[in-house]
């Protein structure tokens, strides 16, 4: 049941039996383990060398072989614990990168819904009745000329903030370090957040939950804006703080806030966000595109072939920062 | 009443007095004609010039003089008359190219809004209940990587070309002549329609209506589609043929049409299309945006400028091909 001295036990949380066939081919050495049979003998986990998903902190803490977990996710904010953080011989890698278009894709659709009242004529078609012009015509907005603020340039805000050039916006990003981007005209650092959001027409936040970046949109950033800007958030609800976007909203300052991750979640049935105005919310699933699974299961597998040639892993997390 | 012999009479339609006082800076021989006055005394017609908007091809009949026409639109279909062809002294200029932006922003709004299914997350935020994944994260599809086949690669046209490639789609178009364009990887001409439309995953449609035009996606067409193909008009409704799209729509072979133009337009309370599966409906408002009449006026101002100087216009129609 040890399996012999060079075996490798590795816990894949992904049941597809064609992923299981190309592990096995990168090495005989490797020994699968399911999460069902985690299930049925927890004692399992002491013999576990490595991961791909289906682990809590709290199992992690009863794994102590376990040297790299690779998650089907992007953010890790629920995972690292400060055990985990102070385990030095625990890798976690994430699956950062495959969510930049479908993220994209769903940030500018969400725009152009409202900014296109594309959602009021959904409504109207409803009643046959044809009525161009007034409520359309007159409330539309454009994306050109407007500016575009990019909170968070990584993978997703690299590549949002090259669709909005295209769209012809002007586009202006912050990130830790303020290092330039191409597609970017002004690259902000944090401390000069104010200064970026009051150029922001809209705002795309896909910021990851750290401990510099909850709250990171209070009251003073969301006053800081231009009058009727676009909040658009899909990193984590928590970056914001949901008491102040609502008072924007409701004094008008804020146009619309549109938010595919909120504080808490899920929502409960009861949370005012629900029917806050301009507040349009989609259950988290901004990241979801068809091909998820096989997208992330190439990055295990890459990953896997790097771990065991003993060569560096990519996407790794800086469990620090915390993303 | 009939002016000194160096005197213009131009008609305008837009009461805008900022337009008002800049056409007449550009000369003092300009003398301003409003619809009003035509309207009151008819007879104006025959003294008129040049004239921005405004005159219906009857009304054109009764204007001998009139040596230019700048419309506020884009299409003319509906303006040139055999008559009106005729006239080889009579030059129509378009608002070409102000459209670009606005209309492209429309039909990527309304694409994303069917590809992440927005309009499923806007109703079930009604009921206050988060249900992340199904039906959300499991029908999603994605831009990158599918192709996109822009028909009628002008000004629009190519802009829709340029942000899909920032999507990361493939990009083919078709365009009489099928000269090349940066955006547009591989360009057909109307003779290889049916190779063009065996590209498609979505089509872009913004055509104007012609004789060659009418009825350009046809029942072979629409049948030479990829399965579950999109189809998005913004040109003109009989572009299409209605009754073959439905078709289409009902088998399920073109997966949605998503329509700003119609045929016929305004669409009737009874017409069938309302209510044809996976048909979403914008009443003719995709070129709309709030700076329209600002730059509709620029475009006539910078040709007032030109026709004065005596110099080439910009944004002729083609009165034979009629666009």
């Amino acid at each position: 049941m040890n399996g012999s001295a060079a075996s490798l036990k590795i816990l894949i949380s992904d049941s597809d039996p064609a992923l299981h066939a190309q592990v096995r081919a990168l090495s005989d050495r490797i020994e699968i383990v399911t999460p069902q049979q985690v299930k049925e003998q927890a004692k399992l986990l002491e013999g576990i060398d490595a991961a791909y998903g289906g682990l809590n902190p709290s199992q992690m803490a009863q794994a102590p072989n376990l040297r790299w977990y690779q998650t089907a996710g992007a953010g890790v904010n629920g995972l690292i614990t400060p055990e985990i953080r102070e385990r030095a011989d625990l890798v976690i890698t994430n699956a950062s990168g495959i969510h930049a278009e479908p993220i994209t894709e769903h940030m500018f659709g969400m725009l152009l819904m409202v900014t296109r009242r594309l959602y009021e004529a959904r409504e109207q078609q409803k009643t046959r009745q044809w009525r161009g012009g007034y409520p359309f015509g007159a409330n539309v907005t454009l994306l050109a000329d407007k500016t575009l603020g990019v909170l968070g340039v990584g993978a997703i805000g690299g590549h949002s903030a090259h669709v909005g050039r295209a769209f012809k916006m002007r586009v202006v990003g912050l990130r830790r370090g303020g290092a330039s981007h191409p597609d970017v005209e002004r690259m902000y650092t944090p401390e000069e957040r104010l200064a970026f959001f009051a150029e922001c027409d809209v705002v795309m936040n896909s910021l990851p939950l750290t401990g510099n970046t909850r709250g990171f949109m209070g009251k003073a950033e969301l006053a800081a804006l231009k009058p009727g800007a676009i909040v658009i958030n899909t990193g984590r609800g928590a970056t914001i703080d949901t008491d102040a976007l609502r008072a924007a909203l409701h004094d008008g300052h804020v146009g619309a806030a549109l938010l595919d991750v909120t504080d808490p979640e899920p929502l409960p049935e009861d949370h005012p966000l629900w029917t806050t105005p301009n507040v349009f919310i989609t259950p988290h699933y901004s990241g979801a595109h068809p091909a998820y699974d096989e997208r992330a299961g190439r990055i295990f597998l890459d990953n896997l072939r790097r771990f065991l040639a003993g060569e560096p892993l990519v996407n790794i997390v800086d469990k620090q920062e915390g993303y």
